[in-house]
């Protein structure tokens, strides 16, 4: 961090298909001065999410998107260190959606969506992880949308992911059978030691139909999807009656972003079995946050959810980290450490 | 109907995409004798269904499928003419998913599925449309599947047959504005007649997905698909946010039954969006049979409800009428009347 200098990544173009770590440009700005109702925060963590390959695409989404020479969105975590906003002083932890891919940040609490971390509860970066948007992903995507019942198998995929690891351990306590889909060898032993009680790796399988029928042979109750793509297909061929598909992510889409997906439908499988697809964003359960949030950190105190980083150190490093996730080179939750 | 004889058509073979009116062959067999607990049942109507396309298929569906050489399975109605159980007497009317395509049927009504008709409440084949399973599939779907909401956009597609006519009038008495799709406009003519607000010919539109957006210019909040293939593929492109989808039939890919369903997949729609998509068999709802058709009796009786019948005339139609209906050559609820 260079004295009096933000370094701020902002988008050069629109990729077509696969992004790159040429998508961005890094910038070197002024640290900015709050006005008022603003808070200056001295960004320490940096989010990296499936959820921004969407904010790179001049195609409509559910957000507005990056305009090319703005600053990339994303989550982070720091420290105010100057406060014009009466319930925020300096040293207080914060979590914000708003904060963007940049070493300091002016938040404006009264806008919602600026958050107060307790750094005694768990490392401040939980916030961006377990603690925070991935684990409300999983905890209202699995429990309120999946709503899964004892006995019911439940199978995830992206399993060792942010939100997938969650998934996991949600449905374990929940009585269920989980069956994790990822892959690599080494993610899917960690899911098996953290509960996960069969895993599948897609690289490996062969024919994934018969992996997942072999792995779910009374057929698939829930199925968590961050994946879209061959995995989804394979699931969707063994969904059990009256199975419910959320339908969270599409990471394996993330090369043909902008472009339509083209394959097989699975209309009359979802007529036979009576089951559900619902399309998933944590993003209209943040009224319910503290709920999620809550038990989470009651489940974590209990030892009853193990979790898992995978860190790399320096703002500079953000485009790399992007395309760890877009290529599944990630174990476990992605993050960016800031100095300072 | 012949002096002692019982016409059935059995099925021929299993039909490679289309079937054909030579899928089945007739056969002439002695009037069967009811044993213990059974009832002889002269056919007068028989039902002419969507889903008896799965029936005469060897893949695997929700129920057993009618074997080579088997009587094929479907429903009608008839009068009781000889009894061996203690709550019918000969001249009571009933009504039967399990009469099959035959002059003269036994049933068995501690077997359930056997129902008694009242002829003073509606001409007595009515049990076989409105006031029956298709009238029980658009209440039960539209309402508890598709959860209309007044202001809702509601698009409907094979708009004027056994379903779609229910659905768009259900839709209608509960505040919704509704859009019928069908091929003719003779069908489109009487469904805004009947109050449909907007409909769409499918094969006259052009570029179907902008037809769609033309007539929803807020969205689709509910698809009552009963049809699956390009108008299926057009409404999702216009779904509204927390859209609904029933996924009732898809008569549109009748002649590639058994092969996979190729093209476009919808789950970036689905997620961004939140909609969700529900396969739905009516005949998980038969427990709550006498509520439906009670509230479908009244409303008719109200002069709320319109109907329309596409009746053939002969047990030797049959194959005709079937192929009518694959081919959306019936306009309204496809029956055969039989002679006697």
């Amino acid at each position: 961090m260079s004295e009096g200098v933000n370094r701020r990544w902002l988008l050069k173009e629109y990729p077509e298909g696969m992004p790159s770590v040429d998508t961005w440009r890094m910038s070197e700005d002024p640290i900015p001065q709050p006005g008022p109702g603003q808070i200056l925060v001295r960004v320490k963590w940096l989010s990296v999410d499936p959820y921004m390959r969407g904010r790179i695409s001049p195609a409509k989404g559910y957000a507005k998107g990056v305009e090319i020479g703005e600053l990339m969105q994303g989550g982070g975590v720091g420290e105010v260190t100057v406060s014009n906003h009466p319930a925020w002083k300096p040293g207080d932890i914060v979590e914000s959606m708003d904060v963007g891919w940049q070493e300091w940040a002016l938040l404006t609490p009264a806008q919602g969506g600026v958050f107060r971390i307790d750094p005694a509860l768990a490392p401040i970066q939980s916030a961006l992880s377990w603690l925070g948007m991935p684990g409300m992903t999983a905890w209202f995507g699995l429990l309120e949308v999946g709503r899964p019942r004892p006995g019911d198998t439940v199978v995830v995929s992206a399993a060792s992911g942010a939100v997938g690891q969650l998934v996991g351990q949600l449905a374990k306590i929940a009585g269920c059978r989980v069956v994790g889909i990822a892959g690599r060898d080494d993610k899917l032993a960690w899911c098996r030691e953290i509960g996960f009680d069969e895993t599948i790796n897609y690289h490996a399988a062969g024919d994934l139909v018969k992996a997942v029928a072999s792995a779910c042979p009374r057929g698939v109750d829930v199925f968590f999807d961050n994946t879209a793509g061959p995995i989804h297909d394979a699931v969707m061929k063994n969904l059990a009656n009256y199975a419910r598909v959320v339908q969270c992510g599409r990471i394996a889409l993330a090369g043909q972003a902008g472009k339509p997906d083209m394959g097989e439908r699975f209309i009359g499988h979802l007529i036979v079995t009576r089951a559900s697809m619902h399309g998933f964003l944590v993003f209209d359960w943040y009224h319910r946050r503290d709920e999620a949030l809550n038990r989470l950190a009651a489940l974590a105190a209990e030892g009853k959810l193990e979790t898992r980083e995978d860190v790399l150190d320096g703002i500079e490093r953000m485009p790399e980290a992007f395309m760890r996730l877009m290529e599944g080179r990630n174990f476990g939750k992605q993050l960016v450490r800031l100095e300072g």
